[in-house]
């Protein structure tokens, strides 16, 4: 088994602006072998996430950058295959940090176990993963939703944006989604229930579109992406209005910082809240929220969507599409095939 | 008495950027008749802070804006001269908002008796008044400075940054002022016992003075100012940073709005709260903070400076000396002369 090749993805170099093929390089290395107390794991998914963008750059951050030549940091679902360690044993499914590559040691402290009969094992990536959780803390720790608000959400068709509105229903909220296609609109007014939804590549009058979509103010404004779109929502808030920065996706590959009217008075004219959220914060939270959403996801109250990308070869072409808003939900790289 | 003359000042048109003089009109009217349940109130001092320029503007805010021609709005301490409701004696000193003139009718209800004894009567439109409940709730509501915090503020040495600082003194925090003159930062180190002052006009680079003066970060921000100096303080926090957004005077007169580097990803990179303040919303626990400020102020803790400007005919350019930040401390007008 641990004969084979090891592929992984190296950052080659540090995007300027947005990133291209050639800032990644794809290399094979021989498949480590697993000491006392590690394992041997394979992957079979490997998660794309807009966070990975930041780690790219040298700049300082919540989290070090990637050094480069060194592999990608993602999330990854993968198969125990060899284990000289009790905290797993071969057969194990298991997700954690393990990169852009067919194969990582573990310790098991890092990774943990998936139960495969429970829910796809995709979704250890989605919305029972980060992303879910994500949507989960910041929207209720965070926006705080009662019964009745109007929740905006940006890039609502992504995996974070997709679950923030739904849980905000199931909240009694009333949700607006904001997103960039006829498709993803329809996906989350159709397939996902929101209420609204604002396609703001096709609207010239973002402002209006959004004052049209929630004629009492904006309760609880959930941030994707930052930039132009948020501003304009800021516009738009009732009193007491709780903003959640959890990402800002529309920044992160410009070459240099976007500029705009940024006064900051609107926080008090409608004595607003904001807040940014990171969900390692909430670690020690972690089974909490994923029982619940769990629990939602088989009561049939929260619906998801996967964009699967094949082959490990073709992650630095899935993560571009992300970059680009090309997706259309979670997305994933099928790395090692189908479990066996 | 009631047969002299009123003066009054009115808001002659909307000014556009920095305010002049011909933006305002002094008329002469007959001084008011209280009617039954009616008392005439002769005004001593008319409190001036920069929320007036707001009201100037026709936009929607949190309050109405003064109509054209019509008297402007503003806090004065006066001095009951005649009275028609029992709610009132003569001799009785109240503050209420009362405008820009030198009489007016008061039902007893939208003003507050004042004791003359036991602070000056002027400290009730300063630090017993707005400004002072103002930075009193602001900075301990949504500011939460805890010892050892470092707590920076904006506008350090007008009337309402002056007491935030020296209240995060009293909490046991280590407080930075930025101000825009040398005797501003001598006034705030010296007097008021800052650990530091910036004066952000003979910087060139404030980011390295904010860095310099905040090693750990800044955990506190209250934010007077707006602008290029809020957003360099941004830069600069510490995790878990709460921002008291309370003014933004550098935009006030503003002819088109200031742009910049507008990305707030440094809300989630630190996992800041940022938090919106109008004095307005803590009505109903004026009584404590006014107590509490009385105290310290009795007990030599807290320290106050006031920019007595003579004459109601020198109220606008003593308004329009505020707007410029050329005043020192609380700019209050000295209207009627001495209490008689």
């Amino acid at each position: 088994m641990t004969a084979g090749v090891n592929r992984r993805v190296l950052l080659a170099r540090r995007p300027v602006g947005m990133p291209t093929e050639d800032d990644f390089e794809m290399v094979e290395a021989p498949v480590p072998e697993p000491g006392a107390g590690q394992a041997l794991v394979r992957a079979l998914y490997l998660s794309l996430d807009p966070y990975m963008r930041g780690r790219m750059n040298a700049g300082p951050s919540y989290a070090a950058p990637v050094a480069l030549g060194e592999v990608m940091v993602g999330g990854v679902v993968g198969e125990v295959v060899a284990s000289h360690t009790p905290a797993l044993e071969v057969g194990d499914i298991v997700e954690g940090p393990l990169g852009w590559q067919d194969y990582a040691l573990s310790d098991g402290r890092d990774v943990r176990k998936v139960d495969p009969a429970s829910a796809p094992i995709s979704t250890a990536l989605g919305i029972l993963g980060m992303p879910g959780l994500t949507a989960y803390f910041a929207l209720l720790d965070l926006g705080r939703p009662r019964a009745g608000d109007t929740v905006v959400v940006s890039a609502a068709a992504g995996a974070v944006g997709a679950t923030v509105g739904q849980i905000a229903r199931l909240k009694g909220c009333r949700v607006v989604g904001i997103a960039g296609s006829a498709a993803k609109i329809d996906y989350i007014t159709g397939e996902l229930g929101f209420d609204r939804g604002i396609d703001y590549k096709a609207t010239d009058d973002l402002g209006a579109a959004v004052a049209d979509a929630c004629p009492r103010g904006v309760d609880v404004y959930f941030d994707n992406v930052g930039g132009a779109t948020s501003w304009t929502v800021f516009e738009h808030l009732a009193v007491g209005a709780r903003i959640v920065i959890c990402g800002a996706i529309s920044q992160y590959n410009l070459a240099a910082p976007e500029v705009g009217p940024r006064n900051l008075r609107f926080m008090l004219v409608k004595r607003a809240r904001m807040a940014g959220f990171l969900v390692f914060d909430y670690e020690n939270r972690y089974a909490e929220g994923r029982a619940r959403l769990a629990e939602w996801l088989r009561d049939g109250k929260l619906r998801y969507r996967e964009d699967v990308v094949e082959g490990l070869e073709n992650a630095v072409g899935g993560f571009l599409r992300l970059m680009r808003g090309e997706n259309f939900g979670k997305v994933v790289v099928r790395v090692g095939g189908e479990r066996r």
